[in-house]
Protein backbone atom coordinates (compact mmCIF):
# COMPACT_ATOMS: atom_id res chain seq x y z
CA UNK A 1 0.00 0.00 0.00
CA UNK A 2 2.94 2.10 0.55
CA UNK A 3 4.89 3.38 -2.22
CA UNK A 4 8.38 3.55 -1.16
CA UNK A 5 9.46 4.65 -4.55
CA UNK A 6 7.60 7.87 -4.15
CA UNK A 7 9.11 8.51 -0.55
CA UNK A 8 11.65 10.91 0.08
CA UNK A 9 15.30 9.20 1.20
CA UNK A 10 14.97 10.18 4.70
CA UNK A 11 12.88 8.01 6.55
CA UNK A 12 12.27 6.90 10.48
CA UNK A 13 15.38 4.81 10.69
CA UNK A 14 17.87 7.23 9.06
CA UNK A 15 20.78 8.86 11.55
CA UNK A 16 21.38 12.50 12.03
CA UNK A 17 25.20 13.60 11.40
CA UNK A 18 25.75 17.18 11.71
CA UNK A 19 28.12 19.99 11.22
CA UNK A 20 28.30 22.66 14.08
CA UNK A 21 29.82 26.17 13.16
CA UNK A 22 29.09 29.47 11.89
CA UNK A 23 28.48 30.44 9.54
CA UNK A 24 27.29 27.55 7.66
CA UNK A 25 25.40 28.67 4.46
CA UNK A 26 28.26 28.18 2.05
CA UNK A 27 29.44 24.96 3.83
CA UNK A 28 30.38 22.18 1.32
CA UNK A 29 30.78 19.52 3.72
CA UNK A 30 26.45 18.62 3.61
CA UNK A 31 26.74 17.94 -0.05
CA UNK A 32 29.73 16.12 0.17
CA UNK A 33 28.63 13.69 2.42
CA UNK A 34 25.07 13.21 1.93
CA UNK A 35 25.72 12.43 -2.45
CA UNK A 36 28.25 10.05 -0.27
CA UNK A 37 25.24 8.30 1.56
CA UNK A 38 23.18 8.44 -1.68
CA UNK A 39 25.81 6.89 -4.02
CA UNK A 40 26.41 4.06 -1.36
CA UNK A 41 22.65 4.04 -0.23
CA UNK A 42 24.05 4.34 3.60
CA UNK A 43 20.64 5.84 5.59
CA UNK A 44 22.37 8.59 6.91
CA UNK A 45 21.39 12.49 6.61
CA UNK A 46 23.94 15.17 7.01
CA UNK A 47 23.05 18.74 8.12
CA UNK A 48 24.62 21.75 8.89
CA UNK A 49 23.95 23.69 12.12
CA UNK A 50 24.21 27.35 12.47
CA UNK A 51 26.19 27.31 15.80
CA UNK A 52 29.07 29.62 17.80
CA UNK A 53 30.44 29.27 20.76
CA UNK A 54 27.02 29.97 22.62
CA UNK A 55 25.02 27.14 21.78
CA UNK A 56 27.64 24.53 21.26
CA UNK A 57 27.32 22.67 24.31
CA UNK A 58 23.48 22.46 24.19
CA UNK A 59 24.14 21.32 20.90
CA UNK A 60 26.62 18.64 21.81
CA UNK A 61 24.59 17.54 24.62
CA UNK A 62 21.50 17.13 21.87
CA UNK A 63 23.62 15.58 19.80
CA UNK A 64 24.43 13.04 22.03
CA UNK A 65 20.79 12.47 23.52
CA UNK A 66 19.03 12.60 19.46
CA UNK A 67 21.88 9.61 18.92
CA UNK A 68 23.31 11.49 15.85
CA UNK A 69 26.48 8.95 14.40
CA UNK A 70 28.35 12.09 15.04
CA UNK A 71 29.12 15.63 13.77
CA UNK A 72 32.21 17.89 12.16
CA UNK A 73 32.95 21.61 14.12
CA UNK A 74 34.58 23.72 11.97
CA UNK A 75 35.44 27.60 12.99
CA UNK A 76 34.62 29.06 15.77
CA UNK A 77 34.46 25.41 18.05
CA UNK A 78 36.94 23.09 17.10
CA UNK A 79 39.09 24.24 19.98
CA UNK A 80 36.08 25.01 22.79
CA UNK A 81 34.20 21.39 21.73
CA UNK A 82 37.57 19.89 23.42
CA UNK A 83 35.91 20.27 26.90
CA UNK A 84 32.72 18.86 25.85
CA UNK A 85 34.18 15.65 24.30
CA UNK A 86 34.88 12.34 26.75
CA UNK A 87 37.49 11.32 25.24
CA UNK A 88 40.16 12.57 22.73
CA UNK A 89 41.92 10.48 19.76
CA UNK A 90 45.93 11.43 19.50
CA UNK A 91 45.45 13.27 16.29
CA UNK A 92 43.27 15.96 17.99
CA UNK A 93 45.01 15.56 21.52
CA UNK A 94 48.79 16.59 19.91
CA UNK A 95 46.84 19.14 17.20
CA UNK A 96 44.78 20.42 20.37
CA UNK A 97 42.32 21.21 18.02
CA UNK A 98 39.48 18.48 16.85
CA UNK A 99 36.96 18.79 13.91
CA UNK A 100 35.54 15.76 14.17
CA UNK A 101 33.91 14.22 16.65
CA UNK A 102 32.06 10.41 16.74
CA UNK A 103 29.19 8.83 19.06
CA UNK A 104 29.97 5.47 19.47
CA UNK A 105 29.01 3.45 22.67
CA UNK A 106 27.53 6.34 24.63
CA UNK A 107 30.72 8.16 24.37
CA UNK A 108 31.96 11.04 22.31
CA UNK A 109 35.21 11.18 21.01
CA UNK A 110 37.03 14.11 19.19
CA UNK A 111 39.10 13.40 15.90
CA UNK A 112 41.26 15.71 14.25
CA UNK A 113 41.05 15.11 10.43
CA UNK A 114 42.31 18.29 9.03
CA UNK A 115 45.97 17.48 9.13
CA UNK A 116 46.16 14.10 7.67
CA UNK A 117 43.34 15.16 4.70
CA UNK A 118 46.42 18.13 4.17
CA UNK A 119 48.66 15.29 3.73
CA UNK A 120 47.03 12.79 2.02
CA UNK A 121 45.87 15.64 -0.92
CA UNK A 122 50.08 16.06 -0.74
CA UNK A 123 50.80 12.47 -1.29
CA UNK A 124 48.04 12.06 -3.90
CA UNK A 125 49.44 14.81 -5.97
CA UNK A 126 52.76 13.24 -5.82
CA UNK A 127 54.84 15.67 -3.58
CA UNK A 128 57.58 13.99 -1.21
CA UNK A 129 57.61 14.98 2.35
CA UNK A 130 60.78 13.06 3.15
CA UNK A 131 63.98 15.38 5.06
CA UNK A 132 61.65 18.62 3.39
CA UNK A 133 61.65 22.02 4.73
CA UNK A 134 57.89 23.75 4.86
CA UNK A 135 57.24 27.07 4.87
CA UNK A 136 53.72 27.27 7.10
CA UNK A 137 51.49 31.03 7.01
CA UNK A 138 48.97 30.65 9.94
CA UNK A 139 48.08 30.59 13.42
CA UNK A 140 44.28 29.71 13.07
CA UNK A 141 42.64 26.13 13.54
CA UNK A 142 43.37 24.74 10.81
CA UNK A 143 47.37 25.45 10.69
CA UNK A 144 47.91 23.19 14.05
CA UNK A 145 46.96 20.41 12.71
CA UNK A 146 48.74 20.67 9.42
CA UNK A 147 52.06 21.28 11.47
CA UNK A 148 51.48 18.40 13.40
CA UNK A 149 50.76 15.97 10.68
CA UNK A 150 54.00 17.20 8.77
CA UNK A 151 55.95 16.52 11.63
CA UNK A 152 54.86 13.53 11.65
CA UNK A 153 54.92 12.82 7.96
CA UNK A 154 59.27 12.61 7.37
CA UNK A 155 59.58 16.44 6.99
CA UNK A 156 63.01 17.56 8.46
CA UNK A 157 61.92 21.41 9.05
CA UNK A 158 59.12 23.40 9.62
CA UNK A 159 59.03 27.54 9.66
CA UNK A 160 55.85 29.14 10.90
CA UNK A 161 54.79 32.64 10.01
CA UNK A 162 51.80 33.88 12.35
CA UNK A 163 50.44 37.96 12.39
CA UNK A 164 51.72 39.41 15.49
CA UNK A 165 47.91 39.39 16.59
CA UNK A 166 46.22 37.59 19.01
CA UNK A 167 46.85 34.50 17.68
CA UNK A 168 50.76 34.63 17.60
CA UNK A 169 50.92 32.97 21.24
CA UNK A 170 49.56 30.10 19.32
CA UNK A 171 52.12 29.78 16.77
CA UNK A 172 54.69 29.84 19.25
CA UNK A 173 52.53 27.33 21.23
CA UNK A 174 52.53 24.80 18.28
CA UNK A 175 56.01 25.20 17.71
CA UNK A 176 57.32 25.00 21.18
CA UNK A 177 55.29 21.75 21.49
CA UNK A 178 56.36 20.35 18.23
CA UNK A 179 60.36 20.99 19.45
CA UNK A 180 59.36 19.80 23.48
CA UNK A 181 57.40 17.04 23.17
CA UNK A 182 57.28 15.81 19.39
CA UNK A 183 60.98 15.10 19.40
CA UNK A 184 61.12 11.46 18.82
CA UNK A 185 60.19 12.86 14.92
CA UNK A 186 63.32 14.86 14.66
CA UNK A 187 62.12 18.03 13.37
CA UNK A 188 62.93 21.44 14.06
CA UNK A 189 60.20 24.30 14.15
CA UNK A 190 60.82 27.81 13.84
CA UNK A 191 58.57 30.76 14.62
CA UNK A 192 58.27 34.02 12.81
CA UNK A 193 56.23 36.74 12.74
CA UNK A 194 54.64 36.95 9.62
CA UNK A 195 55.26 40.84 9.26
CA UNK A 196 59.06 39.93 8.79
CA UNK A 197 59.26 40.06 5.12
CA UNK A 198 63.03 39.06 4.86
CA UNK A 199 62.44 36.06 7.10
CA UNK A 200 59.26 35.01 4.73
CA UNK A 201 61.68 35.27 1.70
CA UNK A 202 64.89 33.19 2.92
CA UNK A 203 62.28 30.29 4.63
CA UNK A 204 60.43 30.34 1.13
CA UNK A 205 63.92 29.52 -0.63
CA UNK A 206 64.77 27.25 1.66
CA UNK A 207 61.63 25.14 1.89
CA UNK A 208 60.06 22.57 -0.52
CA UNK A 209 56.50 23.72 -0.30
CA UNK A 210 55.03 26.71 0.94
CA UNK A 211 51.75 26.63 2.32
CA UNK A 212 48.83 28.87 3.02
CA UNK A 213 47.00 27.71 5.98
CA UNK A 214 45.13 31.52 7.02
CA UNK A 215 42.07 32.76 5.66
CA UNK A 216 43.91 34.88 3.00
CA UNK A 217 42.54 34.58 -0.26
CA UNK A 218 38.63 33.74 0.51
CA UNK A 219 35.95 35.31 -1.05
CA UNK A 220 35.00 37.87 0.03
CA UNK A 221 38.70 38.62 0.18
CA UNK A 222 39.63 36.96 -2.86
CA UNK A 223 41.71 39.73 -4.06
CA UNK A 224 43.88 39.05 -0.77
CA UNK A 225 47.12 36.88 -1.26
CA UNK A 226 50.10 35.96 1.64
CA UNK A 227 52.62 37.12 -0.80
CA UNK A 228 51.18 40.68 -1.15
CA UNK A 229 53.38 41.97 -4.15
CA UNK A 230 56.20 39.57 -2.60
CA UNK A 231 56.37 37.51 -6.28
CA UNK A 232 60.17 36.79 -6.48
CA UNK A 233 60.32 34.25 -4.09
CA UNK A 234 58.27 32.15 -6.58
CA UNK A 235 60.21 29.53 -8.63
CA UNK A 236 59.42 26.69 -10.62
CA UNK A 237 60.13 23.76 -8.17
CA UNK A 238 58.03 25.24 -5.23
CA UNK A 239 54.52 23.74 -4.64
CA UNK A 240 52.18 26.49 -3.19
CA UNK A 241 49.54 24.78 -1.14
CA UNK A 242 46.40 26.60 -0.22
CA UNK A 243 43.29 25.55 2.36
CA UNK A 244 41.52 27.93 0.88
CA UNK A 245 38.67 26.55 -1.59
CA UNK A 246 36.70 29.48 -2.18
CA UNK A 247 37.95 30.32 -4.93
CA UNK A 248 39.65 26.91 -5.70
CA UNK A 249 41.86 28.67 -7.40
CA UNK A 250 43.40 31.87 -5.48
CA UNK A 251 44.78 34.69 -6.06
CA UNK A 252 47.96 32.81 -4.41
CA UNK A 253 47.48 29.68 -6.27
CA UNK A 254 47.33 32.00 -9.37
CA UNK A 255 50.78 34.06 -8.76
CA UNK A 256 52.30 30.70 -8.54
CA UNK A 257 51.14 29.45 -11.91
CA UNK A 258 51.93 32.57 -13.24
CA UNK A 259 55.82 32.16 -12.05
CA UNK A 260 55.85 28.36 -12.84
CA UNK A 261 55.48 27.31 -9.47
CA UNK A 262 53.40 24.37 -8.84
CA UNK A 263 49.71 24.90 -7.56
CA UNK A 264 47.66 22.49 -5.09
CA UNK A 265 44.11 23.75 -4.65
CA UNK A 266 42.81 23.41 -1.22
CA UNK A 267 39.74 20.73 -2.73
CA UNK A 268 41.48 17.99 -1.88
CA UNK A 269 42.22 18.39 1.23
CA UNK A 270 37.96 18.99 2.13
CA UNK A 271 37.81 15.44 -0.01
CA UNK A 272 40.71 13.93 2.29
CA UNK A 273 39.30 15.18 5.73
CA UNK A 274 36.01 14.60 4.81
CA UNK A 275 36.83 11.28 3.50
CA UNK A 276 38.53 10.13 6.87
CA UNK A 277 35.28 11.42 9.29
CA UNK A 278 32.95 10.01 6.75
CA UNK A 279 34.69 6.41 7.53
CA UNK A 280 34.85 7.48 11.29
CA UNK A 281 31.12 8.17 11.13
CA UNK A 282 29.59 5.21 9.13
CA UNK A 283 32.78 2.79 9.35
CA UNK A 284 32.51 2.59 5.85
CA UNK A 285 34.80 4.63 2.42
CA UNK A 286 33.43 7.42 1.05
CA UNK A 287 33.43 7.51 -2.88
CA UNK A 288 36.15 9.79 -2.84
CA UNK A 289 36.51 10.02 -7.18
CA UNK A 290 32.60 9.86 -7.50
CA UNK A 291 32.10 12.61 -5.46
CA UNK A 292 35.13 14.61 -7.04
CA UNK A 293 34.41 13.85 -10.27
CA UNK A 294 30.30 15.06 -9.65
CA UNK A 295 30.84 18.06 -7.23
CA UNK A 296 33.66 19.83 -8.84
CA UNK A 297 33.77 18.33 -12.39
CA UNK A 298 37.23 16.50 -12.33
CA UNK A 299 38.76 13.42 -11.96
CA UNK B 1 31.77 23.85 -11.69
CA UNK B 2 29.52 22.44 -8.99
CA UNK B 3 27.13 20.83 -10.57
CA UNK B 4 23.40 21.20 -8.47
CA UNK B 5 21.63 18.54 -10.41
CA UNK B 6 23.89 15.93 -9.14
CA UNK B 7 23.61 17.02 -4.97
CA UNK B 8 21.64 15.69 -2.74
CA UNK B 9 18.84 17.71 -1.60
CA UNK B 10 20.14 18.93 1.44
CA UNK B 11 22.63 21.67 2.08
CA UNK B 12 24.03 24.01 4.31
CA UNK B 13 20.91 25.80 4.51
CA UNK B 14 18.41 22.94 5.23
CA UNK B 15 16.50 23.69 8.56
CA UNK B 16 15.67 20.54 10.90
CA UNK B 17 12.54 19.33 11.94
CA UNK B 18 12.18 16.34 13.80
CA UNK B 19 10.21 13.40 16.14
CA UNK B 20 10.86 12.74 19.25
CA UNK B 21 9.73 9.63 20.82
CA UNK B 22 10.50 6.04 21.92
CA UNK B 23 10.55 3.59 19.52
CA UNK B 24 10.62 5.35 15.75
CA UNK B 25 11.72 2.57 13.80
CA UNK B 26 8.08 2.48 12.03
CA UNK B 27 6.85 5.96 12.44
CA UNK B 28 5.31 7.14 9.31
CA UNK B 29 5.88 10.94 10.56
CA UNK B 30 8.98 11.54 8.27
CA UNK B 31 8.06 9.91 4.93
CA UNK B 32 4.85 12.15 4.87
CA UNK B 33 6.70 15.30 5.82
CA UNK B 34 10.17 14.82 3.86
CA UNK B 35 7.75 14.08 1.20
CA UNK B 36 6.03 17.67 1.43
CA UNK B 37 9.28 19.17 0.99
CA UNK B 38 10.04 17.61 -1.54
CA UNK B 39 6.88 18.06 -3.46
CA UNK B 40 6.41 21.79 -2.21
CA UNK B 41 10.52 22.69 -2.96
CA UNK B 42 11.01 23.64 1.25
CA UNK B 43 14.36 23.03 2.19
CA UNK B 44 14.23 21.01 5.42
CA UNK B 45 14.45 17.46 6.61
CA UNK B 46 12.68 15.78 8.94
CA UNK B 47 14.18 13.13 11.03
CA UNK B 48 13.22 10.49 13.68
CA UNK B 49 14.93 10.77 16.74
CA UNK B 50 14.27 7.36 19.24
CA UNK B 51 14.28 9.96 22.19
CA UNK B 52 12.48 8.12 25.60
CA UNK B 53 11.80 10.65 29.01
CA UNK B 54 15.55 10.25 30.39
CA UNK B 55 17.12 12.06 27.09
CA UNK B 56 14.10 14.46 26.34
CA UNK B 57 15.74 17.52 28.24
CA UNK B 58 19.31 17.65 26.19
CA UNK B 59 17.27 17.12 23.23
CA UNK B 60 15.24 19.18 23.82
CA UNK B 61 17.56 21.89 24.48
CA UNK B 62 19.29 20.64 21.25
CA UNK B 63 16.77 20.94 19.25
CA UNK B 64 16.86 24.50 20.28
CA UNK B 65 20.66 25.57 20.15
CA UNK B 66 20.54 24.02 16.66
CA UNK B 67 18.17 25.97 15.24
CA UNK B 68 15.61 23.49 14.57
CA UNK B 69 12.47 25.03 13.07
CA UNK B 70 10.36 22.60 15.53
CA UNK B 71 9.68 19.46 16.28
CA UNK B 72 6.85 16.71 16.73
CA UNK B 73 6.98 14.38 19.76
CA UNK B 74 5.05 11.12 20.40
CA UNK B 75 4.64 8.26 23.13
CA UNK B 76 6.18 8.71 25.95
CA UNK B 77 6.83 12.23 25.55
CA UNK B 78 4.17 14.15 24.84
CA UNK B 79 3.36 15.39 28.70
CA UNK B 80 6.73 15.41 29.87
CA UNK B 81 7.43 17.80 26.84
CA UNK B 82 5.44 20.22 28.84
CA UNK B 83 7.89 21.30 31.28
CA UNK B 84 10.38 22.24 28.56
CA UNK B 85 8.65 24.63 26.53
CA UNK B 86 8.77 28.28 27.12
CA UNK B 87 4.92 28.82 26.24
CA UNK B 88 1.81 26.66 25.55
CA UNK B 89 -0.99 26.84 22.63
CA UNK B 90 -4.65 26.61 24.56
CA UNK B 91 -4.31 23.69 21.96
CA UNK B 92 -1.80 21.57 24.51
CA UNK B 93 -2.72 23.76 27.66
CA UNK B 94 -6.51 22.45 27.45
CA UNK B 95 -5.13 18.53 26.25
CA UNK B 96 -2.59 19.15 28.88
CA UNK B 97 -0.63 17.55 26.11
CA UNK B 98 1.36 18.52 23.26
CA UNK B 99 2.70 16.84 20.33
CA UNK B 100 3.91 19.43 18.06
CA UNK B 101 6.95 22.27 19.36
CA UNK B 102 7.46 25.24 17.15
CA UNK B 103 10.83 27.05 17.48
CA UNK B 104 9.88 31.15 16.86
CA UNK B 105 12.00 33.91 17.69
CA UNK B 106 14.32 31.99 20.05
CA UNK B 107 11.17 30.30 22.16
CA UNK B 108 9.30 26.82 22.39
CA UNK B 109 5.84 26.79 21.76
CA UNK B 110 3.74 23.66 22.54
CA UNK B 111 0.87 23.16 20.27
CA UNK B 112 -1.10 19.54 20.25
CA UNK B 113 -3.16 18.88 16.48
CA UNK B 114 -3.99 15.50 17.66
CA UNK B 115 -7.43 16.59 18.29
CA UNK B 116 -8.03 18.94 15.60
CA UNK B 117 -6.54 16.24 13.61
CA UNK B 118 -9.04 14.09 14.48
CA UNK B 119 -11.81 16.08 14.28
CA UNK B 120 -10.93 17.25 10.87
CA UNK B 121 -10.86 13.78 9.57
CA UNK B 122 -14.42 12.74 10.62
CA UNK B 123 -15.66 16.35 8.79
CA UNK B 124 -13.97 15.11 5.95
CA UNK B 125 -15.97 11.98 6.48
CA UNK B 126 -19.04 13.87 6.32
CA UNK B 127 -19.77 13.10 10.16
CA UNK B 128 -21.95 15.36 11.06
CA UNK B 129 -20.95 16.35 15.34
CA UNK B 130 -23.84 18.46 16.24
CA UNK B 131 -25.41 18.01 19.04
CA UNK B 132 -24.40 13.96 18.83
CA UNK B 133 -23.23 11.70 21.50
CA UNK B 134 -19.25 10.08 21.66
CA UNK B 135 -18.42 6.99 23.36
CA UNK B 136 -14.36 7.43 23.29
CA UNK B 137 -12.72 4.19 24.81
CA UNK B 138 -8.98 5.36 25.72
CA UNK B 139 -6.73 7.27 28.70
CA UNK B 140 -3.63 7.92 26.87
CA UNK B 141 -2.03 11.26 25.14
CA UNK B 142 -4.06 10.31 22.26
CA UNK B 143 -7.34 10.34 23.87
CA UNK B 144 -7.24 13.47 26.29
CA UNK B 145 -6.87 15.95 23.15
CA UNK B 146 -9.22 14.08 21.15
CA UNK B 147 -11.71 14.40 24.01
CA UNK B 148 -11.20 18.50 24.53
CA UNK B 149 -11.59 18.65 20.92
CA UNK B 150 -14.73 17.14 20.47
CA UNK B 151 -16.23 19.03 23.20
CA UNK B 152 -14.82 22.36 20.98
CA UNK B 153 -16.57 20.84 18.19
CA UNK B 154 -20.33 20.68 19.17
CA UNK B 155 -20.70 17.67 20.55
CA UNK B 156 -23.35 17.85 23.43
CA UNK B 157 -22.27 14.35 25.46
CA UNK B 158 -19.20 12.35 25.53
CA UNK B 159 -18.50 9.14 27.54
CA UNK B 160 -15.02 7.60 28.10
CA UNK B 161 -14.13 4.34 29.04
CA UNK B 162 -11.01 3.75 30.51
CA UNK B 163 -9.25 0.87 31.94
CA UNK B 164 -8.69 0.52 35.91
CA UNK B 165 -5.24 0.60 35.86
CA UNK B 166 -2.92 3.65 36.99
CA UNK B 167 -3.80 5.63 33.87
CA UNK B 168 -7.61 5.53 34.90
CA UNK B 169 -7.46 8.82 36.93
CA UNK B 170 -5.90 10.20 33.91
CA UNK B 171 -9.68 9.24 32.54
CA UNK B 172 -11.31 11.07 35.64
CA UNK B 173 -9.31 13.90 35.73
CA UNK B 174 -9.88 14.83 31.71
CA UNK B 175 -13.78 13.88 32.50
CA UNK B 176 -13.59 16.44 35.09
CA UNK B 177 -11.55 19.28 33.54
CA UNK B 178 -14.53 19.51 30.85
CA UNK B 179 -17.13 19.38 33.01
CA UNK B 180 -15.58 21.88 35.21
CA UNK B 181 -13.30 23.76 32.96
CA UNK B 182 -15.38 23.67 29.57
CA UNK B 183 -18.55 24.41 31.07
CA UNK B 184 -19.18 27.36 28.45
CA UNK B 185 -18.85 24.22 25.72
CA UNK B 186 -22.60 22.88 27.42
CA UNK B 187 -21.06 18.91 27.02
CA UNK B 188 -21.60 16.52 29.32
CA UNK B 189 -19.03 13.93 29.80
CA UNK B 190 -18.91 10.86 31.95
CA UNK B 191 -16.17 8.52 32.67
CA UNK B 192 -16.42 4.62 33.09
CA UNK B 193 -14.42 1.62 33.32
CA UNK B 194 -13.60 -0.14 30.54
CA UNK B 195 -14.26 -3.52 32.35
CA UNK B 196 -17.79 -2.58 32.67
CA UNK B 197 -19.04 -4.26 29.68
CA UNK B 198 -22.86 -3.31 30.76
CA UNK B 199 -22.00 0.20 30.61
CA UNK B 200 -20.23 -0.04 27.63
CA UNK B 201 -22.87 -1.52 25.82
CA UNK B 202 -25.81 1.17 27.25
CA UNK B 203 -23.09 4.23 25.89
CA UNK B 204 -22.04 2.79 22.66
CA UNK B 205 -26.18 2.88 21.95
CA UNK B 206 -26.74 5.91 22.79
CA UNK B 207 -24.11 7.52 20.76
CA UNK B 208 -23.54 7.93 17.07
CA UNK B 209 -19.32 7.57 17.33
CA UNK B 210 -17.65 5.21 19.20
CA UNK B 211 -13.81 6.26 18.78
CA UNK B 212 -10.98 3.86 19.95
CA UNK B 213 -8.57 5.93 21.06
CA UNK B 214 -6.17 2.81 22.88
CA UNK B 215 -3.59 1.52 20.99
CA UNK B 216 -5.50 -1.88 21.11
CA UNK B 217 -5.06 -3.48 17.54
CA UNK B 218 -2.20 -1.80 16.82
CA UNK B 219 0.53 -4.71 15.36
CA UNK B 220 1.87 -7.36 16.90
CA UNK B 221 -1.75 -7.04 18.23
CA UNK B 222 -3.67 -6.72 15.37
CA UNK B 223 -5.82 -9.30 16.85
CA UNK B 224 -7.42 -7.52 19.82
CA UNK B 225 -10.29 -5.30 19.24
CA UNK B 226 -12.36 -2.71 22.11
CA UNK B 227 -14.90 -4.76 21.63
CA UNK B 228 -13.94 -8.35 21.58
CA UNK B 229 -16.74 -10.65 20.91
CA UNK B 230 -19.34 -7.79 21.81
CA UNK B 231 -20.37 -7.40 18.49
CA UNK B 232 -24.16 -6.61 19.29
CA UNK B 233 -23.16 -3.11 19.69
CA UNK B 234 -22.53 -2.84 15.71
CA UNK B 235 -25.46 -1.09 14.08
CA UNK B 236 -25.58 0.63 10.72
CA UNK B 237 -25.69 4.40 12.05
CA UNK B 238 -22.63 3.87 14.32
CA UNK B 239 -19.90 5.32 12.87
CA UNK B 240 -16.34 3.50 14.40
CA UNK B 241 -13.66 5.12 14.38
CA UNK B 242 -9.83 3.99 14.74
CA UNK B 243 -6.90 6.09 15.88
CA UNK B 244 -4.91 3.37 15.05
CA UNK B 245 -3.35 2.80 11.53
CA UNK B 246 -1.30 0.18 11.54
CA UNK B 247 -2.92 -1.72 10.19
CA UNK B 248 -4.77 0.54 8.16
CA UNK B 249 -8.06 -1.82 8.88
CA UNK B 250 -7.91 -2.87 12.30
CA UNK B 251 -9.99 -5.89 13.86
CA UNK B 252 -12.33 -3.12 15.22
CA UNK B 253 -12.74 -1.70 11.74
CA UNK B 254 -13.37 -5.09 9.99
CA UNK B 255 -15.69 -6.09 12.78
CA UNK B 256 -17.45 -2.79 12.05
CA UNK B 257 -17.28 -3.46 8.36
CA UNK B 258 -18.68 -6.53 8.70
CA UNK B 259 -21.71 -5.47 10.50
CA UNK B 260 -22.31 -2.80 8.44
CA UNK B 261 -21.25 -0.33 10.82
CA UNK B 262 -19.63 3.19 9.13
CA UNK B 263 -15.91 2.40 9.49
CA UNK B 264 -13.00 5.44 9.49
CA UNK B 265 -9.69 4.33 9.90
CA UNK B 266 -6.63 6.52 11.20
CA UNK B 267 -5.19 7.36 8.05
CA UNK B 268 -7.05 10.56 7.96
CA UNK B 269 -6.08 11.47 11.26
CA UNK B 270 -2.49 11.29 10.90
CA UNK B 271 -2.22 13.19 7.93
CA UNK B 272 -4.42 16.20 9.51
CA UNK B 273 -2.30 16.10 12.56
CA UNK B 274 0.17 16.56 10.76
CA UNK B 275 -0.90 18.93 8.16
CA UNK B 276 -1.69 21.09 10.99
CA UNK B 277 1.96 20.55 12.69
CA UNK B 278 2.87 21.23 8.91
CA UNK B 279 1.81 24.43 8.63
CA UNK B 280 2.98 25.64 12.67
CA UNK B 281 6.54 24.19 11.49
CA UNK B 282 7.61 25.57 7.73
CA UNK B 283 4.13 28.51 7.64
CA UNK B 284 3.11 26.74 3.97
CA UNK B 285 0.50 24.26 3.06
CA UNK B 286 1.22 20.60 3.34
CA UNK B 287 -0.08 18.86 -0.16
CA UNK B 288 -2.46 16.50 1.58
CA UNK B 289 -4.36 15.30 -1.49
CA UNK B 290 -0.89 14.18 -3.07
CA UNK B 291 0.84 13.19 0.04
CA UNK B 292 -2.18 10.52 0.75
CA UNK B 293 -1.82 9.49 -2.82
CA UNK B 294 1.37 9.07 -3.07
CA UNK B 295 1.95 6.90 0.30
CA UNK B 296 -1.31 5.50 0.87
CA UNK B 297 -2.77 5.23 -2.71
CA UNK B 298 -6.12 6.64 -2.58
CA UNK B 299 -7.55 9.30 -2.42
Amino acid sequence: MINDKNLAQIDGKTTLIGLLASPIGHSMTPAMHNLGYTISGLNYAYLAFDVGREGLQASVEGMKALGAAGFNVSMPNKIAIMQYVDELDDSARLARASNTVVHKDGKLIGYNTDGLGYVMNLKEHGVPLDGIKVTLVGSGGVAAPIAIQLVQSGIKELSVFARQDSLFANAEDNVSFINREMKEYGVTANVFPFEDKDALRKEISESAILTNATSLGMKPHDDSSILGDMLDVLRDNLIVSDVVYNPVKTKLLAQAEAAGAVPINGLGMVLWQGALAYKLFTGEEMPVEQIREMMFGSK
